[in-house]
């Protein structure tokens, strides 16, 4: 019943992260945002890339241009605009002029398929909507573009008045356009809808050129990827979506849970095998190009996807993970995590420190020491899940493998106000502050002893500052590390400003990134931990285990030991 | 085809966020986050809540007990177990002890439905197995406990040996379950595959006492709110799920999608309408509990889910906004947000402010200031929903109504390590610190300058013993007052230590609580504003409303300004 393989029609991937995508809330592309990400589309196979509306963006224009000159290796960059406006002749509309310049043999054009939308959006006439559809494919076709339909709310207007929403389709077939592809605009349908729908269309056909039929939903209901599904398994041939569902209001359909529900579940052919192992990493490359974090539990290609807590159960995911996982994580080049948890077992503690190359036997007593300090101080509000840096330090100390490379002997770190601060004339939105930090460190490095000083706009920042100027004598390397994110959470907030604080602090060196945790009711002491160990574990010799842990080695281990250092550890 | 309104049955909601949404890496919760949960929970007016395991985790325990002293008001509060262990009477099992021992009239029992996890899993038997759930429901039932039967696994089981999964269901339901809820534990199966096993379950209705189905999915294939909509399709009763779709690896079913699905567009009855209404303040408040991000891109309850750009567009929408919007977003209690008009805003702000007692009417000029002001702040950071008290001084502020009963001129925090202190040596616990913070301000109050100084262990806590010292002298009542917690939010968590920093800080006297925000680069001044902001409205004449303002009260004004303050107003 899972995998319906004797289903082996293709799919047709439509890629509009640039377009569509690029309509979220919060996120911004540059033209040079724009080139990464059709070159990081055109890697993963991705044979149609919407790369934006030449001519309605100045943005736009430019990205076609350059495209012109770095030219995909497999994919069809495609351009997208509207229908002419009514009353023009397509051929003297600037905007279709402006499509036609960027140069690209496929051209998607949008059309009204609701008559609502006709009359009170365009203000024309149902038939010279008909009309618009028809001259612009036409045209574009003359000049020896192949064209792709977008029908616009095409599951709204379908329920409000099926026959003028099937003429619409009908002039962009006859037209000259070779995919029709069914908008749900605003998100609203739910799956049986756009199953119904989608074949009712197909019902068509004869109508319609046989011409095949795409689907383009978003996630307004929380289901475009369903409704994606959906459509396929009603007969629909292309897909379009973005990569992580970027998208308007709630997104688009997300492209990283389609293609491997298409093709490892239901067995259409979507990418070749060994691209699809390259989504994950392609996700995460997009969300990086974007800036915006990756969202840790979307399906297939987030963090946590295939993360596993508890003892038993971890146990029994190693001894037989698909009764466990729906999919190899492999298969999507992701990975199976062992997160280490309260209800942390022995095993898991045990895979994990394999990651790092660590191998200790059940029945060693250094491995019971270690989970027992570990449950100790989870419940003390230590979160070693979110902080696999400091947990690794933490078990190196434990073993006496940790070579400190540099110690902190004290700090010092002030907060002031200006001379003319005054409660009373705060700005709340705390653009403009009056108040500077200063930091000032003694550290023992090599032997030697350093007193350095840095101010910042806030205390950790003056501290981060001030650690930096001290070690960077020593360890150069350091200057390619910065802080990419900083978390704060105040354990049993109800104690007030007394409680416990912890403070995680991601870092990067633009190709790894690794957390470290800190723990303190002074929340200024429990950052200056957190960046400490953030400096130190950067200072450890990625994927070389220890001597003493190389003893234990096996070649199982090293291979573990490799992949760790780029990913969480995946056990096989 | 939208609404199919002549389905009118009943959809009994379970949530499971205390106990499965906790699952979920980088979320923990204390039991006090949990007991406002449950609070908030019941007010939404969901039937069933999952409270947790007692005795798998201490805080369970706790949880269950003192939910024994502050009853909900409607709902049913339940616990969740595990059958027996093999080879044991359920009497003598002490976990179903501690199950006992919670309290509640309903328990959730879950059981293994897949041969494999049975023999690979338990090692046990299958008939075993089949024991084990027949014993400890008809136990449970033994004790006056009504019970939940969750079938684990299911659909993968009945995939690979449908026989066997259905003996599972025919003994729950023998030994007295009164639901038998199917789970998709591994969340890997697609809508098609739920209908379809479900109402295969369905067809032996007659072999199950004819129960009621439930569903239970997990979304690891990006459809688990689609898979519940299809369970109840097929004829599932119960549909389990958790607020923001919180839970392990990819979350579970989210219930803020699938409500308004069921009910605004199926036509099932899963709240009463008015109570729909608290969907997206519910789940905003939760996500302030557990401290995460509230999602702005969630269907139905995200801050984008309505969001409008665009002039043409725009005023399309307020022509004719279903055309452009596939539920009317008060029908969840979001709201419309479209960039060149914030009409409904504007209505917000002024049933907030009545709330306090101020009365302005839309046209008033100081209406449109104050919205102008709050929409800048809001960019930057600022967020009045979460700190009503800071909200109410900011609008007195703007209409020249605030008297500042002191004012802060400086302060000065430090944080030292003492002598002995060396990174080194560092308990990761946090338990012990040798790291001590001292503030010394400057205050001035009814026209005189106090200056003062304390220690903390935390830079805030000091600060708040030098404020407390200088204050008390002149407004004595404040000793009564303490802050009851304490939260940190870093705004853009990606710019390091120089992000923004929001902290909220709540203060109760006893009998009123209220909350302050401060926002600031610098987290030690954005906690002193919301220190000093939290003394200050303690200082206000409580529920008197400034004479300018009782000038404009009415019956319908003081009518809301008794709601106001327990919900964030609709625009009708």
């Amino acid at each position: 019943m899972k995998i319906d393989l004797g289903c082996s029609a293709t799919i047709t991937l439509y890629d509009t992260t640039l377009r569509d995508g690029a309509q979220r809330e919060g996120l911004s592309l540059s033209v040079q945002d724009k080139l990464q990400i059709a070159k990081l589309l055109d890697r993963l196979g991705i044979p149609f890339i919407e790369g934006g509306w030449p001519g309605a963006n100045p943005k736009d224009v430019q990205f076609f241009w350059q495209m012109r000159e770095e030219p995909l290796e497999q994919a069809e960059l495609v351009a997208f605009c509207s229908t002419r406006k009514p009353g023009r002749r397509a051929a003297d509309d600037p905007m279709l002029q402006a499509i036609l310049a960027a140069g690209t043999r496929y051209i998607t054009v949008f059309g009204k398929s609701w008559d609502l939308h006709v009359t009170e959006g365009l203000g024309t006439t149902l038939q010279e909507n008909l009309a618009m559809i028809r001259d612009t494919i036409a045209y574009l076709r003359s000049q020896g573009r192949r064209v792709i339909y977008d029908a616009e709310h095409w599951f709204d207007a379908y329920r409000h008045n099926p026959d003028y929403a099937l003429q619409t389709l009908v002039a962009a077939a006859e037209a000259g356009a070779e995919w029709l592809v069914l908008c749900d605009t605003n998100g609203g349908s739910l799956p049986h809808e756009i199953a119904a729908i989608t074949a009712a269309v197909l019902a068509e056909s004869h109508h319609l050129q046989h011409l095949p039929l795409g689907i383009h939903t978003h996630n307004d209901s929380g289901t475009a990827v369903a409704n994606a599904l959906a459509a396929v398994q009603a007969g629909a041939r292309m897909v379009q979506g973005t990569i992580n569902g970027y998208g308007e209001r709630c997104g688009n359909a997300d492209l990283c849970s389609v293609i491997p529900n298409l093709q490892l579940k239901l067995g259409y052919r979507c990418l070749p095998q060994e691209k699809l192992q390259h989504l994950t990493e392609i996700s995460r490359s997009i969300s990086e190009v974007v800036n915006l974090a990756p969202d840790d539990h979307a399906p297939f290609v987030g963090l946590s996807a295939f993360a596993h807590k508890g003892g038993i159960h971890v146990s029994a995911v190693q001894k037989n993970p698909l009764t466990y996982e729906h999919i190899a994580p492999e298969q999507v080049g992701n990975c199976r995590r062992i997160v280490v948890s309260e209800q942390a077992g022995l095993s898991n503690i045990l895979h994990k420190m394999a990651g790092f190359g660590i191998r200790l036997d059940k029945s060693d007593p250094q491995a019971r020491l270690i989970l027992e300090r570990l449950k100790t101080l989870e419940l003390q509000g230590y979160q070693f899940e979110a902080a696999e840096a400091s947990f690794e330090l933490l078990v190196r100390g434990l073993l006496g493998q940790r070579s400190h490379p540099f110690e902190v002997l004290s700090f010092n770190v002030t907060t002031t106000t200006r001379s003319d601060w005054n409660s009373k004339d705060w700005d709340p939105s705390g653009e403009a502050t009056d108040v500077q930090s200063l930091a000032a460190v003694k550290i023992a490095v090599q032997g030697q002893t350093r007193v350095t000083a840095a101010e910042g706009n806030g205390p950790v920042a003056a501290l981060d500052g001030a650690l930096r100027k001290a070690l960077l004598e020593f360890y150069p390397q350091l200057e390619a590390i910065h802080l990419s994110d900083y978390k704060v959470r105040i354990l049993d907030g109800r104690a007030g400003t007394s409680a416990k604080t912890r403070v995680l602090v991601e870092f990067s060196d633009g190709h790894r990134r690794w957390t470290t945790v800190g723990v303190s009711t002074n929340i200024i002491e429990a950052s200056c931990r957190a960046l400490v160990e953030g400096f130190e574990y950067s200072l450890l010799p990625p994927s070389s285990p220890l001597p003493a842990a190389a003893e234990h080695r096996s070649n199982d281990s090293v291979r573990v030991a490799q992949t760790a250092m780029a990913a969480p550890a995946a056990s096989s």
